[in-house]
């Protein structure tokens, strides 16, 4: 396959959707993965996590490094058999304790008994992170009111609830915590082709900082991280190829070469 | 009354609701309210205009203007009864037709069949003001998942509904269009208090930056206006009053004196 | 000549200068320069201009209009045979007194005369326009400190010294005033290749917001404005031309092509 | 001294300095300063740091906790004598070589000349700090264009200089290198009473972000960190007392009560 990844790039962010490609092999050399973990180790000993969206992907690497460094954590999500093999990995290899909690979090009552069987199970969490997303790849126009409010539902409906029912019961308890929160870097200046989604994770860091300052005083803290492209997913860019019409390449191949410019993220890497 | 305005803005900004109130009296013969309109007339003439929450405040003041400078004006809110008012009054004062369109915006299907209505009556709109909002001033930790979905739903949903909506059939008509948004100032950094509709309305801001860019090429402008304060409604502040338990003036000219450093707006002004 | 704007300006944009030149053929029909002024006649009747980098092209621009709408103005610049052409023309086209005064931005001593002859042969000015800006269009590691300083001198310390200076006489004058200030679109999230230029420009973006703020109480309001790409100064895509050594094409026909998305820019257009 | 902190917060944020003072007491409980390093020992083995303002403050417990993880530090400032001291200190306490390099950050040429020194002695930096800053506290139309010039050189180009100068060598030696820079809270938004001290910040924000981007081909980051107010200064408040007219207190006792909501920093918290 010789047509390099520039040419594709470049055809793509003609329409609109910012990509960073540039010089991507010169860089690699200065920012090489750090694989292992950043902070000592028993870092998160004592502390109860509460991890949406965390059966794959981001969530579930953000899981397994925070029970590496001794957290126990209920990892939520829609597919309970998905949870249950994630919870028996991580569990198996940093030997905490993984609890498996089947919710969707565009259902406040779902994330009400999530976090009383997390509760039960654990503990009250003060670890909270909003990691479950969901996105269409999209021409705006092509859009029903629906597929918006699905969007919408999951990304920003989705955390609220998540916030809202973590954070009265640890205001309850006089207890502090710390609020996760992830966004994209197309949120702020917005971007065509991924609307609902720029809009909905705007809303979150909004929601994010509004909280930072009126939280405060429940000794709760708040921030969001924005990863850029990750390595192990093919889906993401598999849909923008397709609908670009482009999708005549190897994909593992061709997402390998989209990493952002000199690094190369892996899901571990981010917490 | 002797308690001044200070004390009492100042006893709420401590608890994070930012709000400029200085200065008032020695500013205001500087920025003395500019009533008649800043365009010349008919500069709206031929243009078929749909605002939402169009029968009271705001959206009648725009709706007034836009009239007044020879626009055809669809006025859209849940209210039937005092948009025909608003109507025939609007009409009367400037000669142009003003349609009453009853629909609330959290409905897809009613926002279709008020774009239907609008074409029907005068044309397909090529000016869209996205002016419905709802808000809830309270502490979040005491709102429910429900409450925080309400002010999603009207504010980003249902201006995302008449996006999608309008924008589509302007696109299959080849007609540009524009687009307003009405936010809020305390959007982008995030506020205390308001922090539904902080990220509903910065979740609109970014809708708008992105269809800047995407639906620039069909001929649409997309922008939007967080006017402050305006006189006219006594409602938000009172509420506002109420939760911090200070409610013991007399709003109406509690009100007078909130106006924004050195301005006086009046619905009139902003567009 | 065959090859088309897309791939210059692809060419470009991987190399992180941001450019959108996406269907500008297509969206033209619908963003047709408006070149008659969009305010009524006489609106800046009394009123006072004072305009710096107004020999030539935007300022020449917006001292024009100001001039054809009523007011009488001061142009500045360096350059006093270009402000004497540029004084005589517009004043004869609006029947306007229009002082070309000479002057160096960079030096508080020549501002404070400058306002000082504004003066004497006008008044005391009330709307005050930082246009005047320099720009060097070149990767960093080539500029010298000397050539950085230049920028930050002439975009950043220019605009607060004739900020400082007409400000202060407007405070003990107790006389509102406007400010109007010219950056860039790529103020905020930065630019390679402009750096000098960026970070001048959202010095000048904060000293704005600032002083809206600040000087609120005196009766003053500040602005800025980001103009995109105009099409009479083919100097800046020239130079940016020969920086990606792709200069191989008519500059005139190539700058007619990249004008931003959907619009047509003219001077006369911006204020 | 019976009069609360809140009173005195509150006067000066009617003046339009932004303070958050809110629950001090109430939530330091939940934010103790954690004052042992957060990374592994070892961490900065085998790496050159070089430190503008590293003689005092925040530079000097950003060279300590640098030092003490295992890199060569040099510092640089104007004043030798409190160079020597600190370097002869943080040397003993941590058995790395630390250097004291006098020079003045707005002179190009004696910064090449720090930047040569350090070289000689230690090896080129790859971890650069610009942290050397300077700020005016005061009504802005009480400022010369004299003191704007001042605090623009420091901040701003002081940055520009020092990044340049190593940035080049960086290129050149093809080794990649991290650069952080001190910003301020409120630069983004601007500020009254530190507007020529929030328009430099600011340009170095953009400066950082537009680095980031452009040399990221060469494997350099660039990162900003705008910490709040530190415990151990007592100058920067007490000039804002002065200006305020408030200087009726124990100061040492009012910064105590300063903290930013719910957090004390120290200095070495923050690298």
């Amino acid at each position: 396959m010789k047509k390099s990844v520039y040419s594709i790039t470049t055809f793509i962010s003609k329409r609109g959707f910012h990509l960073a490609s540039c010089n991507m092999q010169k860089t690699t050399k200065f920012f090489e993965p750090c694989i292992k973990p950043m902070l000592p180790p028993g870092t998160f000993k004592d502390r109860i996590a509460f991890i949406t969206g965390g059966g794959t992907g981001l969530g579930k690497g953000m899981a397994s490094m925070l029970a590496s460094l001794g957290a126990q954590v209920a990892i939520v999500s829609r597919k309970l058999d998905v949870l249950e093999n994630t919870a028996e990995e991580i569990s198996k290899s940093s030997g905490q304790k993984v609890v498996p909690i089947a919710a969707d979090v565009r259902d406040p009552e779902a994330i009400k008994k999530a976090v009383d069987d997390c509760e039960n199970k654990l503990g009250l969490p003060s670890i909270i992170i909003n990691n479950a997303a969901g996105n269409f790849i999209s021409p705006t126009e092509r859009l029903s009111p629906n597929a918006w409010k699905t969007i919408i539902d999951i990304v920003l409906n989705g955390t609220a609830y998540v916030t809202l029912e973590t954070g009265k019961r640890l205001i309850k308890a006089n207890q502090g915590g710390v609020f996760l929160a992830l966004t994209a870097t197309y949120c702020t200046q917005g971007s065509s082709f991924v609307v609902p989604s720029a809009a909905a994770k705007t809303g979150v860091e909004v929601l994010t900082k509004s909280l930072a300052s009126e939280w405060a005083q429940y000794g709760m803290r708040f921030n969001c991280i924005a990863p850029g492209p990750i390595e192990t997913k093919v889906r993401l860019w598999k849909e923008m190829l397709m609908i670009t019409n482009l999708f005549k390449y190897d994909s593992s191949n061709f997402v390998q070469k989209l990493k952002p410019p000199g690094r190369s993220f892996r899901t571990y890497q981010l917490f």
